[in-house]
């Protein structure tokens, strides 16, 4: 594979070439890891998309608002790519946005690009993988990309790692429960999205929205809110409405946090958690070579069975590593 | 140092050569940490203490609890070892166990060893550092190592992976309250003992031994348990009283979990445990080394002012570390 021709493809915002390089990083192969930092070295570092992760829970509508979202971003002559981190998907076979079909408009526009989740078993493979894709997109010149997740574990954290603006997808409620949101997650939402505003559930959202306003002015001030920040609104998917606005709020906070100098913070300090976690998880990748599974497994024997001390074996495991 | 001989004085018991051996395990120093290795190879492997894990928060008579539960037991004629797992003596300066005054009777005890918590930044390092130690006090042919810690975040965890039973040790609460204890935690104690049962608290204690007597019920219901399992009793280290039933009903738990398959299993998956927590731990003790922090700093600075993508600096830091 020629890389640098690879490189100029996806520059020049070639589709074919950039899920190319998508299915490069996503390869665990050592010798396609070597391509694949090859490539990302070679993109234009200067680029930068508009990241927004996106999490909502299975039922709140989220291929229907990608959609709808999506295509107002291309009817604005915005180039966008979507994205998912869904560690469930080795597990289910099935993934989220693994159906094109759920999104017959958006997959069908040319100034749109979707990939389902790479399928790995654990979170941090999807995460690092997606977070490589995300380079990819946005040296292939994509004004905005979506990273779309679930809401399970831990997986909101991830795609808040890799995002500039974080939204929060939910269906309106009955009566005046908070759906069960976690601190967590509404402590990292900069904007919340209360879906499905239309027909008999209008006045459910609304009242949903009012909720999730108050529950939002309880937590404690961001530094990189600006006043009025985080807010909930109301969106219907289905019939197009409050798209706009959500888009404009959307815009007014980025451009907020660009000129007050959050935005290149952020984006520092997310490429130093990637840049570590990566070191750290190739490090930890030696134990994953058959030979040292072999020699894991052997080692372990004798220190369940008693004959050695977790210690001594771990002395001798890091022995055959090549590493004392 | 001559580690076989060093071995051969902790075989036999002496106390000298057990503090020194715990010194040579606390050190980070990597020729410190190959004599550790090869002196816990050294030790009599067959050797199995009664590890007691023992929580408890500041405040509920920890350090009273163990010098009259460690009296009772020397007075049986067991030799009785007090180790500390306390993340927090690295910050503070002071120790739980630091003040060996607060034992003065089992600190002067020729049957009883104590030895206060190492001092290092982060728990895995505290916890890895009396895991050996533990080990060598086994090696040293003590009947109980008692593993003390307070309860601060991960603490309780790290401690009940190191030891076979595991008590928590609270005080009387006022009123109905369940002093907050977490229900992680809860589900980790085998015994609960409220202390402090005597003079005006005592009905107090009494009180929360059946709160919690009840809470425990509502539990599910541990494989590793008998009938009636785990349980909550009342004890004054003060007056010396419900000691004898406490330890009665702890050597009750643990023939049971013996003679059952228990406690092999336990053992078992605790070496399991530790070894891959070892190997790990080592292989990212690369990264501590002063040319690797020096390169890591260099690639961070990179890679936050948007120069080198996050994997491409990691790739070159592997490179440097001779790992690709």
């Amino acid at each position: 594979m020629d890389i640098a021709d690879l490189a100029e493809r996806i520059s020049k915002g070639e589709r074919r070439g950039l899920a190319r390089g998508i299915t490069l990083v996503e390869s665990a192969r050592a010798d396609h890891r070597v391509m694949a930092t090859e490539l990302l070295s070679l993109l234009p570092q200067e680029r930068r998309a508009l990241r927004i992760g996106l999490s909502g829970t299975p039922g709140v509508g989220k291929s229907t608002f990608i959609e709808s979202f999506g295509m107002m971003l291309t009817a604005a002559g915005l180039r966008v790519a979507v994205l998912a981190v869904d560690p469930s998907s080795a597990r289910s076979g099935g993934s989220i946005l693994g159906d094109k079909t759920r999104m017959d408009r958006l997959s069908r526009d040319p100034l749109a690009f979707i990939r389902p989740s790479p399928s790995q078993t654990h979170l941090g493979g999807v995460a690092r993988r997606t977070r490589e894709a995300v380079a990819l997109c946005e040296g292939a010149g994509f004004d905005v990309v979506l990273i779309e997740t679930v809401g399970v574990g831990q997986s909101e954290t991830v795609v808040a790692q890799m995002s500039d603006l974080f939204l929060l997808l939910l269906a309106p409620a009955g009566g005046d429960e908070l759906q069960g949101v976690k601190r967590g997650i509404m402590e990292m939402a900069d904007l919340i999205l209360v879906n499905k505003a239309d027909g008999d559930l209008k006045p459910a959202a609304m009242r949903t929205r009012a909720d999730y306003a108050g529950a939002l002015r309880l937590l404690r001030k961001r530094p990189q809110d600006p006043e009025g920040f985080p807010q909930a609104m109301t969106v219907s998917a289905l019939e197009e409405a409050g798209l706009q606005d959500a888009w404009a709020t959307m815009q007014e906070l980025h451009d907020w946090r660009k000129e007050h100098g959050h935005f290149d913070r952020a984006r520092s300090l997310q490429a130093q958690y990637w840049f570590e976690q990566d070191v750290r998880a190739a490090l930890l990748a030696q134990l994953e070579a058959p030979v040292a599974k072999a020699a894991m497994k052997d080692l372990g024997r004798a220190v369940t069975q008693g004959r050695m001390d977790p210690a001594v074996a771990a002395q001798q495991m890091l022995h055959m590593l090549g590493r004392s």
